[in-house]
């Protein structure tokens, strides 16, 4: 028998004729698809990322530190510094913040529960929600027009009302759409359910000025949870490092699920000799929300139609059709993420130059891509 | 209210009054408790796996290759030294075993469908099913009496036919009891069954002489896969990389349920650096091999009832209460496992130093500790 068979029959049915997550991983001289920094790490912290595992290398042949306490401490740490205290005993970590939201799902989701986002939101997170088992309802956003992707508050509060999800996800900033969520907002979804309330915050550095975290509102709110990221701001993808702050006791029941010994001794090793510079790493954050800002200004511009970002990317409409600019882009190296909203894509904002080849290739493309279908 | 009284309430129903799993991570003078190697990594390979990292560090910024393929290129050429080829395209790998197993669990379990594993063996095994929802049964070892702990191949046969489980889950050599299954047992549970059959070879590296892997039962069996740890023989526990040999079919599949990018840049340049230098890395398995086979023959000796062992590690009994021999052990500065079988400890093989040490204190404790309960 053709193994394709045999292993299709015993695959979970949920699964079957699926195809796996992935935005596609091209050599292209401009990479603006993922929403990574685009700025390498500096020389200073590669060294100090490179003593750091010089120093636990011939202790490799032990178990990493299971609880994982230090990079805890140093996490919790980073955070403080936004204002709200944030103990070590909040914080939890995974391998990327994939892996701490399939840690929340494990425990708090299940066969024969709910989770609700709102969509366009980030895609991972129906797909860890049924990975988990949980049953995934696409909620909406706002209503057509201008702000179209923003979240209106009486509309999440109905949805969560009416549905009774067991968690709900909020994405703030939003991907792909890169607007922030106002807090009160996240307080009016909190407040109209009784399960848990995942605000993912994985942009939260590159807000504009005057958008407060939901760390602020945990206090008092064992049932909300705000996830962070290493990959983002801090320029930290392919170390792999996501986190969450809540409640002690939430994150005490996250062991429960999680693998034991989940993160290396190099990946602790690595993720806590670059928040030992975090100001070095994050000292890149200023000029990429200037080409983000440059991006929407200019595309404006042109005609096309920017969503307001407090994130490191830009979304934007007014394409014909966005699979074929999407093509024509890459074609000309710069490669973007057709997110699969009609007429839209997604940018990211690198360095000055990438930002310069996209804004110069798709300026080439508005005659003949721009504007409604024909 | 208590936080702890709403997170309790939001907890997936069958979590709740679960502890989580976990050795203690104790500071003693001689730890023989998870099975690690207990030589560090050699000089020269901490230097290859620092240059490794410093030839990452930099590039951070960017996702790491989420295929992994250098890493499964040299986990595929390590396998085929054991005389069956193995293919990059038949390699999938995880942080630690467990996410491998993690994987296979999510993709061919899940809810309404069984694994059966036949206990005492690998106690993760029975966590890691029902973490993904699917059901846990506890499959029976041998009779009593002599080789009490072997698998009898007849009775896993039966076992299976009964149950029909989705999965089956075979340890060689087995643990906590050390042994290796002959591979004529393999064959015939997978004959038994049209499910997933795991055959768990963690320990694989430290078998007797002719022992063969089930790796050379793999062409033709697209239902078969053998996992191996590089935690174990290759002393890099702390690296955090397991990994299993399956058709290329199957382990496609596994992407549909792992979180992309899963194993971080650091963790892949580690590995394999590890990896280029496996001679090396794997040059105290036969030093810790003697070391396990004068536990058997020293316990013997004592009067206590080693089992026979192709691991690095040896369950003995004999003890009239074993968790006070743990205790007293500890007490001595040795700590060793209790794994909860009545009258019996398991001990990891390590250093003659450390082997000494164990075989002293316990010397010490067999006239109060030893024979049956009173």
């Amino acid at each position: 028998m053709d193994p394709r068979t045999t292993i299709e029959a015993m695959l979970r049915p949920d699964l079957r004729g699926r195809t796996a997550y992935g935005a596609p991983q091209l050599e292209v001289p401009v990479a603006l698809n993922t929403n990574e920094n685009s700025y390498p790490v500096p020389a200073v912290v590669a060294e100090a990322m490179t003593r750091a595992v010089a120093e636990v290398a011939t202790g490799l042949n032990r178990y990493p530190d299971r609880e994982f306490t230090a990079l805890r401490t140093d996490l919790a740490a980073y955070l403080s510094r936004g204002g709200t205290a944030v103990t070590a005993e909040q914080v939890w970590a995974g391998n990327g913040s994939n892996e701490v939201l399939l840690h929340l799902l494990q425990a708090f989701g299940g066969p024969g529960r709910v989770a609700l986002g709102f969509t366009p939101a980030y895609s991972m997170h129906p797909i860890i929600t049924t990975t988990t088992g949980t049953t995934w309802v696409d909620g909406m956003r706002g209503v057509a027009g201008a702000g179209a992707f923003d979240l209106d508050a009486a509309s999440a509060v109905a949805q969560v009302r009416g549905l009774r999800p067991d968690v709900v996800f909020l994405c703030s900033p939003n991907n792909p759409t890169g607007t922030a969520l106002d807090l009160a907002t996240v307080e009016a979804v909190h407040d109209a359910t009784d399960g848990l309330v995942v605000v993912d915050e994985a942009y939260a550095e590159f807000a504009r000025p005057g958008t407060p975290s939901a760390l602020t509102l945990l206090e008092g709110r064992p049932r909300l949870v705000v996830t962070r990221t290493m990959s983002k701001a801090f320029a930290l993808a392919g170390g792999r490092l996501g986190y969450l702050a809540a409640d002690p006791v939430l994150v005490d029941a996250l062991r429960l699920v999680r693998m034991p010994y989940h993160l290396s001794s190099p990946t602790q090793a690595v993720a806590r000799a670059a928040l030992a510079h975090a100001d070095l790493m994050l000292e890149t954050v200023g000029v990429v929300k200037d080409q983000r800002d440059r991006i929407v200004t200019e595309l404006a511009a042109l005609g096309l139609d920017p969503v307001a970002s407090d994130a490191n990317f830009v979304l934007f409409g007014g394409l014909r059709d966005s699979h074929a600019t999407w093509q024509a882009l890459l074609e000309r190296g710069v490669l973007v993420r057709d997110v699969g909203i009609p007429h839209y894509l997604r940018v990211t904002a690198g360095t000055p130059e990438e930002t310069t080849a996209f804004l110069d290739a798709l300026t080439a493309l508005v005659p003949t891509h721009a504007g409604a279908a024909p």
